[in-house]
């Protein structure tokens, strides 16, 4: 049995399962996320959410491909890597395995060392600008990512606490396709953590449980723990929170997304500035000098608007899991 | 010493003083809440934050007039009402003392019971209305009431966790005069409750420190829970949440207040309806009728969209502190 006490059910294993899959078409099929002849990709760092959703869209009869990007965080990343592609392999499922120090010559624990940024934050930037990168190159129509209620709904409460409206305005379940900009979508934005983590369980998807190592102070996990406590008491108090942000607040901050973009002089990519927030991490990262001297300090708010409609300050502050 | 950890400062005795006296000056000022030719009346209910604001106005030299409404809450009532007098009597200011049995022929208790809606719901709407119409009858400028930055931070999360967005929009340090609704202030909105209730002790206030014995659930109480704790590990959380929302995100929520008022039928109060939510409460605790039978189920969004530019939905379903 899984309690879902939020909708005041009991579920038994085939319900449940069911439940989830039923959860997962109506978040697709109202917010238009792809189509059965689309490819989509999911984005898969070997945890239960992601592995959880590849494993429905698989179920649901998606053309599905999985992709994982290798961060070079020592044991875990190893781990996670053959857990993934353990996954694609059980189930004869498509995989794009991406190294970011093959391709991009760093790994995540060496840009937090020598880069400005928090490694939570460089890590975010390299995977929402990697997972672009690879969606165009191999043709993908979509990008999806595993974020739940629980992600989502901390999220939310972040930026709303700090009322930063355009982040607020770009986090949405569907992001369109822009200029540059795969779409990227959220189908699991519906299902709470304990919901994607009973999923994870019942299909026997064997994931990656621990936490990244680097992660550290954690902005999120706060969030998290502040909308658990009054979900306790008060059951339904996330989704109310997330989904009704959804349906009846987000049209207020429409016009809050005032980022205008233009291609970044190196790699090409979509940014706010000159070049592209990833183009400038990785070249101090590397040591490399882009161009001539730019502006001197780096704007964070320009950072934010990059590349990031999915932005998560959270994980540019330093919060997020890797990974996801 | 008063330590002040989300402006990083300490204040001597004096010093603090002056803080809280230039903080209520600087809010007075800044949202043109009312000018020193103006008659201010101060809802009064024997606290630490109202009688503090009601100090505060006489010290910066304001034309102030207490209004205690006594509940009939027992010994608590009778202790605040005594308190009240006390402190006006010490300073030669006046004071109108209100009695809700006396001129409206029921009290708190009784309401609770009798009516339809919690005790605190029933508190909530008397005193909103009961405030209103003194300040007409007696031709007070304004209203001011001693909500503090952490009565209106708990009031914005909860209307915001569920995306209210008409209470939202109604939420702010003024709410202008309209038709029959007198112009109403919170001067203390910039000011902590760990502020107001040192200021109150340094300056040697007597006042009540219980809570209303009448208090149950308290939904709003766990929303301060929840902001105390996103405070603890992040100093100025409420602040920024709070003063954010006034400076950036309030415009957004404009629209959403969509209220239309005419006079009630009975008493001539605005409302949305036929008779104002205060004389159908009143006149269902008392079993009175109310001209020929209305519509049969009251609508609990109508009761907030009538008098209550300062809706606090804590309040009308159950959850705010008496006697603010």
């Amino acid at each position: 049995m899984v309690e879902v006490r939020r909708h005041n059910a009991a579920f038994c294993q085939p319900c449940f399962v069911h439940h989830v899959h039923e959860t997962v078409k109506r978040s697709v099929k109202s917010h238009r996320m792809f189509g059965p002849d689309q490819r989509i990709m999911v984005a898969v760092s070997g945890g239960k959410d992601s592995l959880g959703l590849w494993d429905i869209l698989l179920e649901l009869g998606y053309r599905v491909t999985g992709m994982y990007l290798g961060l070079g965080i020592g044991q875990y990343s190893e781990r996670s890597r053959r857990v993934t592609r353990a996954f694609a392999e059980e189930r004869g499922a498509e995989l794009v395995d991406v190294d970011l120090q093959g391709e991009y010559g760093y790994d995540i624990p060496t840009a937090g060392r020598k880069g400005s940024r928090s490694t939570c934050a460089v890590c975010g930037l390299s995977k929402r600008y990697v997972f672009n990168r690879v969606a165009l190159d191999h043709g993908f129509d979509v990008v999806a990512t595993g974020h739940n209620l629980d992600d989502e709904a901390a999220t939310l409460l972040g930026n709303t606490l700090r009322w930063q409206t355009e982040y607020i305005a770009r986090q949405f379940p569907v992001l369109p396709q822009r200029e540059g900009m795969v779409k990227k979508v959220k189908p699991l934005y519906r299902l709470s953590e304990l919901e994607t983590a009973a999923y994870a369980f019942l299909r026997c998807i064997d994931y990656v449980v621990e936490e990244c190592p680097l992660v550290g102070g954690h902005t999120q996990l706060r969030y998290k723990a502040a909308m658990n406590q009054l979900e306790s008491t008060s059951p339904g108090t996330k989704a109310q929170f997330l989904l009704g942000y959804i349906d009846r607040a987000a049209p207020l901050f429409r016009n809050e997304d005032k980022a205008e973009l233009s291609p970044c002089e190196r790699c090409g990519q979509p940014t706010t500035g000159r070049f592209c927030a990833f183009c400038r991490a990785r070249a101090q990262v590397l040591g490399e000098r882009l161009g001539a001297p730019g502006p001197a300090a780096e704007d964070d708010r320009q950072v934010a608007g990059e590349l990031s409609e999915e932005v998560l300050p959270a994980e540019l502050y330093g919060d997020a899991p890797v990974g996801r």
